[in-house]
């Protein structure tokens, strides 16, 4: 293991027990403090403000331009790659540990560099080029088959072969608290002769998971399975908001359009593929073998726990409504990567690559309300006797993740929102 | 007519017959020079640096920030919206017109600002956000139709509904005079069990043309139809390469993915909406009549005249393959960005909304060699008795666009593009 993340290593910022946040996890943010914007990675209930470390000289040791975490982003920092990222971890791993007193013990400089997490509002982490969402969850995609296309023939003829995946829109991507409101559009019964226009009735969900990638590279090139150790910077949770019935009437022959393009949120703290290094397994057996281009050498999975929690409009408990695993994911981050550049596509520091729909194989498992209410025909059961089919204005989702092991973890903290009621 | 679009007007720099830049015009554009980068307009063969004209207090009479000009997109300058984007243009008619002497007679400065275009590389106009491409020909639509689904029902039944788009990627837009090399993939045979890895051996072009918008706007609000005035600042060409064998096997269901995003190229120059202003006319009936959100009291059709020529490798002359017109296209911009807005979706300066191939009624105005070529049954004839069904390694093809009327030409220059093998 890594020294970094040595779970016998203490910070002199206190981590309550269960924090997501121990000195091994070290996860990636931007946040708003009165006038100031600035990078910062979290330690427990705690941020700390890394362009007031770099200023002060405490980073001196890694090879930074002046003011990369006086940004409003990460991408300054995305661009730098794998070198800085290492070094950046072990420097903080060093100077936040209990037995540094650089830090610890500069009462003034402490003040200005470590700020309680209710002080600070989290932005986006990074300014997002492109947004892609795969479909990479071999039970989502049989489960969506089964439900709108053949039952005996589930999956599409290109689904084993390669990682399908259509691009999101990157504008509309907003970080965990942003109010999501109900999409207006149109929508056409199935015995309707014309469309009609008015509120989506069916607003969902969609549990995922995305990664953020580093530098540059040039149209023309591409990244190889392995290579995307060099190339991805970290994860978050991502919640693709769909709206079903402006999908389903929008899509065919290019794909989702204005039925996921009202919001996307993610989770304000980037884990670090570092972070996260402990976790990895192999992902599920592949059949048939993909061709060479998507085969890698290393294991791709990550063991991530992963829960969807609903606080109903009128409820005065949120429920768990489900908890499943993002190894289970039939294709990996490192075949999502190389697929996306085999045909010389460029990647660009703060694109997000998503997992699309975490669903595993129990029907507690799955990923969307399309699913765990299979099209609505068994509604969920809400404390107070009322249900749920699709979502109601009020309603909130939270999105957890966590990996967890020998008495780690690093946690990713939430992605939530709230569902307005439409625009007049 | 607006007085800045007199075709009467003469600037003190030479325009030569025919050129697609008369005082008129005044399209924006990114230039290099050096070491400088720069947001320029062009008048005839000569580009003139607004960051000179803007030092030296020539727009003083614009509400500009400082540095807007002195920038490699006119991201910032589009942010401001139809007053500055109004007075600037007639600033600069005035500045630039014949008997105007404050920049013609100052020698020192003119040779600053005004630089013959063959000295500069022109850069993309603008940091682009979002890029989404619509499929607005009705004629294209019906080939695409007739080719692969039905060709008693070519069109499917919500094109006649909605503008029907899907979300490109950004990130691989590239300006004209950029090499684009040929795709590598999977496709699959229709009588193959599997697919296979290599080349994409269906090169393809798409006649397109898109728009820019200016102000950012919120999440959740919508741009109204005729509201397009305040919110598109104006237009490039866009070739819409596309490798149709890796599209056929990879779009169900969540549409084009690599097919398209080896590369899309746009032409330098933007032509703004006020240039075109003397073009607009109805854009064809609509049967049955759109709903009340896509409707408009204003004509959003352009009359404007495009072509493509194909400059095959081991040719010495370049043939016309296509001409068409943009006034054909069924659904107008004020369309397509009334409906990207409807559920709420935001719009930022730089994003680019392109209309979807460009097809006319007859066979010598389709956009695009598939259809051109009927899916590869009627191959073009070149000048030295070779054919071509899709394009080779070494063939250029240019598209050119201008309006003209009773003297007044506006043009859009090119967008250019060269085939590169595979890399290996």
């Amino acid at each position: 293991m890594d020294a970094t993340n040595d779970p016998t290593l203490r910070s002199w910022i206190p981590v309550p027990a269960d924090s997501d946040f121990p000195l091994q996890n070290l996860p990636y943010g931007v946040f708003r403090r009165d006038q100031r914007t600035a990078v910062a990675t979290r330690v427990g209930d705690h941020v700390i403000d890394l362009g007031v470390l770099h200023t002060a000289g405490l980073l001196a040791d890694v090879p930074l331009p002046e003011g990369v975490f006086d940004a409003d982003g990460l991408n300054g920092f995305l661009a730098l790659g794998r070198p800085a990222w290492s070094l950046m971890r072990a420097r903080l791993s060093v100077l936040l540990r209990e037995d540094t007193p650089d830090l610890r013990d500069d009462g003034n400089l402490r003040r200005q560099a470590v700020i309680p997490a209710g002080e600070v509002t989290m932005l986006l982490p990074a300014r997002i080029g492109d947004y892609t969402d795969f479909y990479s969850s071999i039970e989502h995609a049989t489960n969506m088959g089964k439900m709108f296309r053949d039952p005996d023939n589930a999956l599409l003829p290109n689904w084993r072969h390669l990682p399908v995946g259509y691009n999101g829109r990157s504008g509309s991507i907003v970080v965990s608290g942003t109010p999501i409101r109900r999409p207006c559009g149109q929508t056409k019964a199935d015995d309707a002769d014309a469309p009609t226009y008015g509120p989506s009735r069916l607003v969902d969900i969609e549990l995922e998971m995305g990664f953020l990638t580093g530098p540059a590279t040039e149209l023309g090139s591409r990244i190889a399975g392995d290579a995307t150790r060099d190339h991805v910077f970290g994860m978050v949770l991502v919640n693709d908001w769909s709206a079903r019935d402006l999908q389903k009437w929008e899509y065919v022959p290019l794909g989702p359009f204005l039925g996921k393009s009202f919001g996307t949120s993610i989770s304000p703290w980037v884990v670090t593929l570092d972070a996260l290094e402990p976790f990895r397994k192999a992902g599920p057996t592949q059949e048939p073998t993909p061709l060479p281009y998507l085969r890698t050498e290393q294991d791709w999975g990550y063991d991530i726990d992963l829960e969807v929690w609903l606080l109903a409009e009128g409820e005065t408990e949120a429920v768990c409504i489900s908890r499943t695993n993002f190894a289970g994911m039939y294709w990996t981050i490192a075949q999502q990567l190389a697929h996306q550049t085999v045909n010389g596509t460029n990647v660009r520091p703060g694109d997000l690559y998503a997992s699309g729909t975490v669903s595993g194989p129990t029907p507690d498992s799955y990923g969307s309300l399309l699913e765990l209410t299979w099209r609505g025909t068994k509604p969920i059961a809400l404390p107070s006797g009322a249900e749920r089919k699709f979502l109601a204005d009020g309603d909130s989702i939270v999105m957890r993740g966590a990996a967890t092991r020998e008495g780690l973890r690093i946690g990713f903290g939430e992605v939530e929102g709230t569902i307005l009621p439409a625009a007049e």
